[in-house]
């Protein structure tokens, strides 16, 4: 029986942070450093950040992270793949996101997409995210992908990568 | 601990055979009685279903079920209570799901809401549901809440409801 996979969006899938860089340099000139973006939430680190998550087409014209769509692509034929994202916090954001998975992941139905509040309600085998406060209420297998936010934490219970071709040489070799 | 609640939208929370039939006669002029209707599932019983579901403010107009408002309220207050709609088959129903879900419903916040492509990955201890599909994966309690298209369907595993008081006489007593 194949395992179920959850592949979260913002920040594992999709490049989030360049997005919200780009915002915050065209909105007032500011062009933060990794470091300094290092260790704080995306709420914390970029000042206008309400204002960008709302902002028309910033879900949809994210770049998708490297390496992701061809190796998603593996994966989805190895594994029963559900792309999970929290979503309805921004409800603007979810047509965005529905038009984005289909543009860079036609491979993934529509069947295969769950766009909730929590994903403590979610289950699966392996979970695949950048925040903790997913992984730490998962029950199966997790995977932490590394993004500024969680740079700095503290983490034993979860294994960390750091790009999509360590995923790759996890689950599909 | 509270148990976790899983209800459905389309034909439990919300009216969806009002729409169709208002959406056909609007239509085409035909009327189709709840006999005509039962037993066949809603793609089926309806001429022109894809263009219905497609079509504009079909799901932010459509009419909450009898009592089901006051009910959920109180449920809300004694379960976790997680709204689950099979959603993103119709990714321009996202939103409107979200926005009539904050005008009849609006002590459910963003974090309860679930809009899936399958309701096999969501957890809980009960679901109530119109659709068998939905119901025979669901690994705890279940109650089908009756609508013409399972009405005639030999039923032996869900427990079988026929309005909200009913739900609140299980629920809540």
């Amino acid at each position: 029986m194949r395992k179920r996979l959850l592949i979260d969006m913002d920040g594992v899938l999709s490049d989030v942070y360049g997005q919200f860089l780009k915002c915050e340099f065209d909105d007032i000139g500011l062009r933060q450093s990794l470091e300094e973006l290092s260790g704080k939430l995306e709420k914390d680190a970029f000042t206008n950040f309400d204002k960008y998550v709302n902002s028309e087409n910033f879900f949809y014209s994210a770049n998708p992270i490297e390496d992701s769509i061809e190796i998603v692509k593996k994966l989805n034929e190895n594994y029963d793949v559900f792309i999970v994202s929290s979503a309805t916090e921004f409800p603007n954001s979810l047509i965005e996101k529905m038009n984005w998975l289909k543009e860079y992941f036609p491979f993934i139905s529509w069947k295969q997409v769950v766009l909730c509040g929590t994903k403590e309600i979610v289950s699966g085998d392996i979970m695949i995210d950048d925040h903790f406060k997913n992984l730490d209420t998962f029950q199966g297998e997790t995977i932490l992908f590394t993004q500024p936010h969680n740079i700095k934490e503290e983490n034993h219970k979860h294994r960390r990568v750091y790009n999509w071709k360590e995923i790759e040489n996890l689950l599909l070799r």
